[in-house]
This record gives structure tokens, C-alpha cells and sequence, in this order.
């Protein structure tokens, strides 16, 4: 049985290092008073999560638009050595509507699905939280 | 550069059984109306998601209590094929208080994290959704 992990604070700075280091997380948001949550790839860029979505799902045509305040969670977790991290950030969703720049992010981040990924949209964070699962001995 | 991929439902019972068959998840809830989320290891019993929590923390203390309605994603993606799946269940959260069915419950789940994790919650699932990656000649 794999003993039991302390949990230890990322640092801001070391939090966003790790959200960037991954390709995909879970943008967290609120539907319909309802709590909601979608996978998606991402890049960090301009200090911003940056997310391709299709133009006709809520989060193109209710979430952003609305700048809605949304949560990003990403995570490198090992279920069997019980170790690994995982980073929140909570901003305000917004569409990338200038041109110019939702062409560099277009060309940083390449959609998973197929079909009209065409919308960009930013989280600018606010709030940074990220925690890291360590051996008991470990933490301090 | 990776093909990108068609997205494919899962019937109720596939999503269900795939988040079974993984060790941790998300819990997506709404705190001071904000969204917000937390990763926890769970299990599947008796068709509802069980995880346990310290009872000081805000799942514990407002979530579970108020019988909130949360959200609960699992996945497996494999960021380099480009393949794997996601299940999101929506549903009521509570505690659980009849003593023998929570000591039942953490029999079957081990905390990851030490220290009085002895708030256990069920969440029952309402709303199922559930997808999978395909390539895209294998989507129907």
C-alpha cells in the first residue's frame, strides 16, 4: 500500500512554469447556474491560457463573450507512486478578437478535433493555486 | 503532425464504466460564485462517485452540506496520439452520513493525502456525458 502524501504549495511563479509544460487541461466555468467542465489542449502565452474552441459551443458563444470568470485546472498526477501536481488558475475568459494576434496563437496551438476550431480565447489569471503531492519527509 | 481527431459520444453505461476504471478525478463546484475544482482520487460504488475530503475543507463544510449540485470529470487522454477519452458526470453532492455505509465506503477508498480525510461524499450522478477521441475514419 502506498503510503500517504503531504500536499505542498507551488510557488506562482512555479505553478504557471508547470500549466505550461503541459498540453491539455480542464476549463471550468458555470452553465446555466450549473457547474461545468470541458477538456481542451492549451498553450500559455503572454502570461494568458490560450484555448481553441469551435464557434458554436457555449464557451464560444455564452462563456466568452459574456467575459465570464472560468477556472483552468491542469495536472500531472501518478495514481501508483501517488505523486504529481496539479495547477488552478481563475481569470476572466475572453475571445481573442484581435486578428493579428489570434493568428499567432492559431499558429501556437494546434486543435485535436477536427471541424471549425476557429475561435480563440484567452484567460488572463488572476488567481494562481498549484500544489505538489510529496513523500511525508519531504514537505516543509 | 498528428492527425486531429472526431469526437464520439459514449452511451451512459461505457462513460460510466470508464470512470471506474480510473483512480482520480475533478470535482467541479461552484464556492462564493465563482467556479472553481478540485482533483481527489474516488471510486464508483453502488452507481455513485465517492470521494472523501478533510472535513475542513470547503467541500466538507459548504458543498456536501447544502446538497450542491457539482460536476465530476475523469479522463484518459493521450496528449501525444491524440486519442483517449472523457466522462463528466453532473449530479447532487452529499455527505455521507450513515456510519456503516461510510465505513464501507473507505474500505474501498485509501486518501491520497494524509491527515483526517475522514469526510466521505457521494455525488450521484444525474446528468452522464461522456466522449471519446476517434480517428477520424473510425467516428459513427
Amino acid at each position: 500500500m502506498t503510503a500517504a502524501r503531504d500536499l505542498k504549495e507551488l510557488s506562482e511563479a512555479e505553478a504557471l512554469r508547470r500549466l505550461a509544460s503541459v498540453p491539455f487541461g480542464r476549463v471550468v466555468f458555470t452553465l446555466h447556474a450549473l457547474p461545468a467542465v470541458r477538456p481542451v489542449n492549451h498553450v500559455v502565452a503572454d502570461g494568458r491560457v490560450v484555448i481553441r474552441t469551435n464557434p458554436g459551443t457555449v464557451l464560444s458563444k455564452e462563456v466568452a463573450p459574456a467575459a465570464a470568470v472560468v477556472a483552468f485546472e491542469a495536472d500531472d498526477l501518478d495514481p501508483y507512486e501517488r505523486l504529481g501536481w496539479s495547477v488552478i488558475v481563475t481569470g476572466i475568459a475572453r475571445p481573442v478578437t484581435d486578428q493579428e494576434e489570434a493568428e499567432r496563437f492559431k499558429k501556437l496551438l494546434q486543435p485535436w478535433v477536427q471541424g471549425g476550431m476557429d475561435q480563440v480565447i484567452s484567460i488572463q489569471p488572476e488567481i494562481v493555486n498549484g500544489f505538489e503531492l510529496v513523500p511525508l519527509d519531504d514537505a516543509s
